[in-house]
């Protein structure tokens, strides 16, 4: 019989794992796993030290590579009655460390669950296993004319068990949603090795939603073994049309003013003059170098549908004051078009030699006053940043231009990014949008989340993994870590400043 | 410091309330309300009986009316400390007796938070109390020519406290989604008096889904005290196409057919030859009655759009065999289309005595087998079932008609309506689609989940209300009830045969 006083503990304080014992654990989990699929040796472990957020670096104890469901409930339950620290882990592609391994922890790769199981064209469904890559789905799908929607950047690499735990978007979520709505049913394993099912064929079901629940929880209430996903058919036609604005805050007006029209684009862009100069010069995308900020701004759908909805889009967006429309004239100019805004992170890179990606969200008509309020941060800070946002859903993508190697600019970079993810929830925003808390973000929570909150989550949390064995420390403060971010506000007597990654 | 335990109690059996004291806990709460928000005479308590599930009814020991979450938040937390149970109360028009009352317990009405808190027409959100009715916010935001999308049959009474609690759909949430997709934030107060807040302005939050979680929840986690709801465009024009099928297997195939070609139609709802019948005789909704079966395919937006899409419906049914298609000429003749549709369960009362409505959903494509199944249930059970269906959600309204006093006519509904709601799960769908498990379902609950889930279920349960004092009893059954479950399933040697509502 456990207590809920664990889970006021595991809330309460980072848990201490000082006491597990590497050689005992090798020993308990070797005959668990085929030849080959546990990683001890530090060589063999050095890839795991980091996800796709490589300022935070951790070797793990082990890495486990199971191929099966049975295989993860054995290592799961071994690790239970061991109390060690699991980390489930997809592709790594993650960018804000939620798959960063525990020192005294196992890593357990899903990399090796990678088979599509079934792929139901009529239903319009795919049970896959959590291995699979993203765009994987999208191409088993193509012949059937269908595709799986949500395509977050790392697409090529990343996969649905990562989708799954981060509640991925991707440039087209504002008309098709996130993972949670591309998803009918989960399957997964908790700490204690209890196979669990969430969802069905069907459109609802009854029952608290434990399918919303383990969407997005970052792989802390269980490490999820098979998915069944919607696809969706590819549309017949995409158009885009690139918005010119003269000033960033009728640009950011004309965002809120396409989605107060009624219209739901299938992707809504805004990068600022800074961004696209760099990409310019990097891509050739044809932007219009001379305007403040533009706007890519997407419809798909049959030809007939397309037509009527490029046309109210240039509508509103010529009434919102743009000085410039452009519509793509082929697939070639559209895929232009998107090239500059796919190379925008890149692009940064060339501009600085460090760049820090923040990763707000805010409701769509407070994208002007942020624009402003950034603006105002530059002069501030004396440092320069570079607006990509996927604009329709209010994401903001700011990147802060800085050189690590001169003396504080790192500082007033990490300050500078912090005053933005607090101005965010300010804004009646969050601290992030689509790239999850992990463990870059867990300060950002405390501002996030009242006292009344935090605990719930922990108390869920007890629900599935009373010992807090399931990727601690991460996306879920503690209230202790709350209260020394608070007494830091306290003592510095400026806004917060959380420990933004090192460079 | 409570215990897990609990948890495993709360699952275990029911529990045991016979110790509160009515006269404590009217000298409790008294103080806590304005006069008159107490009511306590068994009189005054007769209209909180029931819900919209007459066919169960308790009188509850008290009534609480509160009028500010501060009073929620009082209520809440003197019944926590007494041990009574709570059962929230929106407009009482559920179908499975959610909020059926509990005979030593207090209904918590929210009738009279009753107060559109804020409208903004920019981001298209509206603040509302939780006995706000639904069709109340479409009205208020009907000036910007905006609503709120979910349209369950009961809007003009049923208040968004409840749709919360239910997770509500309607006719058109096939196209515009369930509550859960047209929520942003819900504010709330646990058993304990602890107010929480889920969700954000912004389309997307970190953290544990608990808006998702508190959404469908059935009133058993926490009292909703406030919601932001998104509010919708108001298409300029809709059409409706009727399409008439000589055989209902055609016409189970033509609904998923439409949804492979990629169309999400405004509403898809089907009516067998009875049900057309039925209805015509009491609307005069000009249905083909030699039809088998008809399908009623809404298209809205923009008049281009409607046109397309008009075209592309026409082109698929007519495809799929629909031996005639009308598309509606102008509003009265649409409204005429919907009206025999609305008019179904009253005329499934003027065909029968009795009857009796399922609520299971399956996947789209099995639609046809299901309805192969219950003409077969129909000669089995000697009974007529007349088949309402939202087809695009393979959300099945079969209405089994029959007699009460006719000798066995009752115990023949029955086990029919058993023998669906199990075929549902076995075809891969849910046994409730959009009316909620309340009391009316909790035994299917047992074949709908595995004991794994069942456990995780009270777990969760219990991170919000340890004791089990909220709305006990209903939605998951215990493990206790689900092992008497299944000992009737081994004595009868056949299928379950449920305690189904008597009429």
């Amino acid at each position: 019989m456990r207590e809920v006083a664990d889970a006021v503990t595991l809330g309460e304080r980072e848990a201490d794992f000082s006491s597990v014992d590497k050689a005992r654990v090798v020993e308990a989990l070797s005959p668990l796993l085929p030849p080959g699929a546990l990683l001890f040796d530090p060589e063999d472990l050095r890839p795991y030290e980091c996800d796709g957020l490589a300022a935070y670096r951790q070797v793990p104890l082990i890495v486990a590579l199971p191929t099966s469901e049975p295989e993860v409930v054995a290592v799961l339950t071994a690790c239970h009655a061991l109390g060690v620290p699991v980390v489930a882990r997809g592709a790594g592609t993650g960018l804000s460390g939620g798959a960063l391994p525990h020192a005294a922890g196992v890593v357990l790769s899903l990399a090796r669950l990678n088979r599509i199981v079934s792929l139901d064209p009529r239903a319009r469904t795919a049970v896959v296993q959590p291995g699979v890559r993203n765009l994987a789905i999208s191409e088993a799908a193509a012949p059937h004319g269908l595709y799986y929607a949500p395509d977050p950047s790392s697409q090529i690499a990343c996969t649905i068990g990562g989708n799954v735990a981060e509640n991925s978007g991707g440039v087209h979520c504002l008309k098709y949603g996130l993972t949670i709505h591309n998803l009918l049913r989960v399957r997964g394993v908790t700490m204690a090795g209890e196979v669990v099912e969430f969802g069905s064929q069907a459109p609802d079901w009854p029952g608290y939603d434990l399918l919303a629940l383990m969407t997005g929880s970052e792989g802390m209430l269980a490490v999820v073994t098979e998915v069944t996903v919607k696809l969706t058919p590819k549309p017949q036609l995409a158009q885009c049309v690139l918005a010119a604005f003269d000033d960033v805050i009728k640009a950011g007006d004309a965002v809120a003013a396409i989605i107060a029209a009624g219209i739901v684009p299938a992707g809504l862009e805004m990068m600022d003059q800074p961004a696209t100069v760099a990409v310019e010069e990097f891509v050739h995308a044809g932007y219009p170098l001379d305007a403040k900020a533009i706007l890519l701004c997407e419809s798909d759908g049959t030809p007939e549908e397309v037509a009527e909805e490029i046309g109210r889009m240039r509508e509103v967006l010529a009434a919102a004051g743009a000085t410039e429309l452009r519509v793509s004239r082929d697939e070639a100019e559209r895929m232009r078009f998107w090239a500059g805004r796919k190379a925008a992170f890149p692009a940064a890179g060339r501009l600085s030699p460090d760049y820090y990606c923040m990763d707000g969200t805010i409701p769509r008509k407070r994208i002007g006053e942020m624009l402003e309020a950034i603006q105002e941060m530059e002069s501030k800070y004396a440092l320069r940043c570079i607006n990509v946002f996927h604009a329709g859903d209010g994401n903001l993508h700011p990147l802060i231009l800085f050189d690590a190697n001169r003396p504080g600019e790192l500082h007033r970079a990490e300050a500078f990014g912090a005053d933005i993810l607090e101005l965010s929830v300010a804004l009646g925003g969050t601290v992030t949008g689509e790239h999850g808390v992990g463990i870059e973000k867990i300060n950002q929570m405390c501002s996030q989340f009242a006292r009344p909150e935090l605990a719930m989550f922990f108390r869920v949390k007890a629900a599935f993994d009373p010992v807090g064995l399931l990727n601690p420390g991460k996306a879920i403060p503690t209230l202790n870590r709350c209260a020394e971010y608070g007494r830091m506000r306290v003592r510095d007597g400026v806004l917060p400043h959380p420990e933004l990654p090192r460079f």
